[in-house]
């Protein structure tokens, strides 16, 4: 006999045997116990009706003393997974509780070592991103606003990713096509009589020959061009300077055989489609100015496709295209033109630089975006800070100390424990993974800084931790985690975290257990990880 | 095609179509649709090994596309419960998420009305309750220790159900075996020659006429007897004053014919068997004085039987029984003896008197037994005051006042909120039923009582409401409740409810709905109820 339920270790009040007939009117079921039946011919299965909680119905199969429910019901109720899989000859049926994975720990935490597990983020390639600027390279987010909007957090994912990306990866492969120290520009091909290219000197490099181009800055024109047929080097970085105005352009041959271009111009057009011509705007301001440009052609390429067609579609032409050749109009001067499998760190660069340029007066990234995290509750207008946003640079610790109210993003839970907001609503939010991330940013900052500014981020690192040894378990479901605190705030549902958040909220524990000895960030890592196997936390 | 997981409409941060293959290394699986084969006689199925997390396997069945699960496992995997039912000439399978049931919401809160359900609760009978004491007529628990100790809660648990009993039960039925009032004592069987028995006149009672009998004090002597073979109505009732040392004794015939003696004695003797002789003692300071004595004689046998025999045994012997004599020995005055179907109301006042002459001076009933909620952590020592037993009297308001560090049951979340402990432990445990237990309680006094008390239990009472109301939602899982906040003070695993406490919780919740119109009570009663038919919280 399997008993239907089991009693706790921990009695507390009422526990009898008398309790449930009392309390609900009826006794807790017995259910049989079942035997296999191993004669497989003999088995009898018939269809069974199976009541839900006395309102829904589901066909079940039922065999002996044994009841079979189709996995299609116990999936949509239960929130589970699972799929038939074919190997080692056989087929079986493969369930799982989540479908979220958990990353080794690794075995030190240093502020200048891969972050999370950023390195297998490829933040660019998200729907959510419009496109890398040509003005900074950054991400464009549409997350919230369909016009886009630099939104810091994403810049910094972008930033951080790549930087991981360049400490965990291989060395990437590096084409020079053209740094001017040969000598010989025969490669180059020029359009007209007109069009003028030269080897020069210029005082800002410091191997001193450049190259000087001088041709029609039409956009007709063909360019002054290098030709090639590049499938796997399709990173773009130079260094240009337009003397007059002028444009570089990426001539793409597509899988049909026809031809696409990227230009990249100079103004202010973030992205712009017609037919088979694609546009970046480098700035108004580019002109007369030396640039250090990088572009992933095949993400430029995918983010204008993605304009006017299908994702699939998109997918289909990324796949077959080529870089076909590379072309300059105009009068500029021109270095270091490479092509290369990755530029990891020259993108790690443009969002670090995006952040150093950025940041206001009062130290943070204001993010331009009205945000509902409940429509017209948790609502923020446009021009919040966001914790997260706030770990490049010391002059950023100054948003934590003022109130999320007060446009900054400190809130005091129970007015008690400081709370650094990812989103500093009114009522506030509690976000758990980005409270963690900007801990994890003060941590890299005191470590890294030294003076007023490393005590400064200490002491934000130490309260915040505090706060976070105080309420970590607020966010322990028993079967899982909560997202943030808002059922606390509203008076509402509480907000589960899906799989891959839980599995963010572990990672972090993880990165914490390698700086904070305390065991609760060890314990609760292993309780967390066991919930998503499906392991309860007990009750009573 | 069915989609395994869907997103939730909550969107912050990472949320696109690529997060799941960077961030977990693969993408969500997505199930096939499943036709429903509606041939019963060509059912085409075959056992098929499910792999659970990659860990654990069960034999499945396929049939199809689809695949059905063993209910010997998913009823233990996810915790959830099932029967074949058969009715309506066929059978079903009945699927339950919980084994509890919700009570209906009353149409109003009466301080003086049914109590919660405690009508449905039969406090005596619990196996963790070792007798009705002979001396106040209210329970002895063994809960925490096997000696017995007054377990002011409990006492308190049977007076309620006792008093609700007595407004949700049918009028008892009640036959008087003697006031004296019709001077024929005709019925009392005298042993022998020198036992004597009249009618007399006392002061003490306004009907004036009583019964004086004189007979042999020893317990070997019958003593005066009245006779009778009955079944149902089993509560024995009766005033009487033994001048002498004497005895009462209720002589039972058992199902086998045998039979069978309890013994109401003189003496601090708590409960005592002796083959088939039972004893109970009145209190050694119990001769001399009026003594009114209410029994249910069935209860006192059973607990009597469970001293030597199983639980089955007993419920057989008890089914079984009749009474077949009341007998009274020694020297003494007697009145009002009646046996009745039930005497709520006077088990109702044994419970209150007890509480009210046992109150200390601090206003408390010190609980004489030491508490372990987890083991050399959460541990009270013998003395401990609690909340839930504190509802009786304006003085025992005291203790609300006092921290539960210094013996009291007041503790402050994050030194904030204060709340009222049921176990007064350090660190605290906020166990949830019992702070809204002690709430009601507040509530009711001060709705009963006038002047300085009314104004301590109102200004306690909503200091604790508003407690409740800022703290309620820390012990929503999403899926269920936590019995406590013990997570939160000790860094471990939440102590989540089983299914009976989660429907005390939601029983509570719409009592307060009815005294406090907040939205809050009504909305989180109607979410903790759907969670008993497994709809969680959402997710983001």
């Amino acid at each position: 006999m399997v008993t239907v339920y089991q009693w706790g270790s921990c009695d507390i009040g009422h526990r009898d045997d008398n309790f449930y007939r009392e309390n609900v009117g009826f006794q807790p079921r017995v259910a049989q116990s079942f035997k296999e039946n191993s004669n497989k011919n003999t088995l009898k299965y018939k269809e069974i009706e199976c009541v839900i909680n006395g309102e829904d119905s589901q066909k079940c199969r039922r065999e002996a003393k044994e009841v079979y429910m189709p996995f299609s019901f116990i999936q949509k109720y239960f929130e589970v997974y699972g799929s038939i899989e074919s190997y080692d000859g056989y087929e079986r049926f493969e369930f799982q509780h989540s479908y979220s994975k958990v990353h080794p720990i690794p075995d030190q935490y240093s502020p200048g070592g891969i972050f999370m597990s950023f390195e297998f983020y490829n933040v660019e390639e998200r729907n959510r991103v419009k496109c890398l600027t040509g003005q900074y390279g950054v991400p464009m987010s549409t997350q919230w606003t369909s016009t886009g909007h630099y939104y810091p957090i994403q810049i910094a994912q972008f930033g951080l990713s790549h930087y991981s990306k360049h400490l965990a990866g291989p060395k990437p492969k590096v084409q020079v096509l053209e740094d001017g120290e040969s000598g010989d520009t025969s490669e180059w091909l020029l359009p007209d009589r007109r069009s003028q290219l030269a080897v020069k000197t210029d005082a800002d490099f410091t191997d001193n020959s450049i190259i000087e181009f001088d041709t029609s800055e039409n956009l007709k024109n063909p360019g002054i061009t290098i030709s090639m047929d590049e499938k796997k080097l399709s990173t773009l970085s130079l260094d240009i300077k337009f003397i007059s105005n002028g444009s570089l352009t990426v001539l793409l041959r597509t899988g049909d055989g026809n031809l696409f271009r990227i230009h990249y111009v100079l103004g202010d057009t973030l992205i712009y489609l017609q037919k088979r011509d694609l546009y970046y705007g480098l700035g108004s301001k580019a002109r007369g100015k030396w640039l250090h440009i990088t572009r992933m052609v095949m993400v430029d390429f995918q983010k204008g496709l993605a304009l006017s067609m299908s994702k699939s579609k998109v997918a289909k032409f990324k796949r077959n295209a080529r870089i076909a050749a590379i072309c300059l109009r105009g009068h500029g001067l021109v270095d270091n033109v490479t092509l290369s499998s990755a530029a990891h760190l020259e993108h790690f660069f443009d969002a670090a630089n995006y952040l150093v340029n950025q940041q206001d007066d009062q130290g943070g990234w204001p993010i331009m975006v009205q945000r509902k995290l409940v429509p017209a509750v948790l609502e923020l207008d446009a021009g919040w800070y966001s914790a997260m946003g706030q770990d490049a640079a010391e002059r950023a610790l100054d948003v934590f100390g003022i109130k999320s109210g007060d446009g900054g993003v400190l809130t005091k839970f129970a007015g008690v424990y400081d709370w650094y907001e990812e989103y500093p609503t009114t009522p506030s939010s509690y976000v758990l993974n980005g409270f963690i991330y900007s801990l994890l940013g003060l941590y890299d900052l005191k470590e890294v800084a030294s003076g007023k500014g490393a005590e400064h981020a200490t002491r934000l690192f130490e309260v915040g931790m505090k706060t976070l040894k105080n309420m970590l378990l607020m966010f322990d479901s028993g079967s899982g985690t909560f997202y943030d605190l808002r059922h606390l705030t509203l008076g509402g549902a509480p907000n589960r975290a899906r799989w891959d958040y839980h599995t963010v909220h572990i990672n972090q524990l993880n990165l914490l257990s390698l700086i904070d000895n305390d065991p609760l960030f060890t314990s609760t890592s292993k309780r967390w990880t066991d919930y998503m196997k499906g392991k309860l936390s007990p009750h009573n």
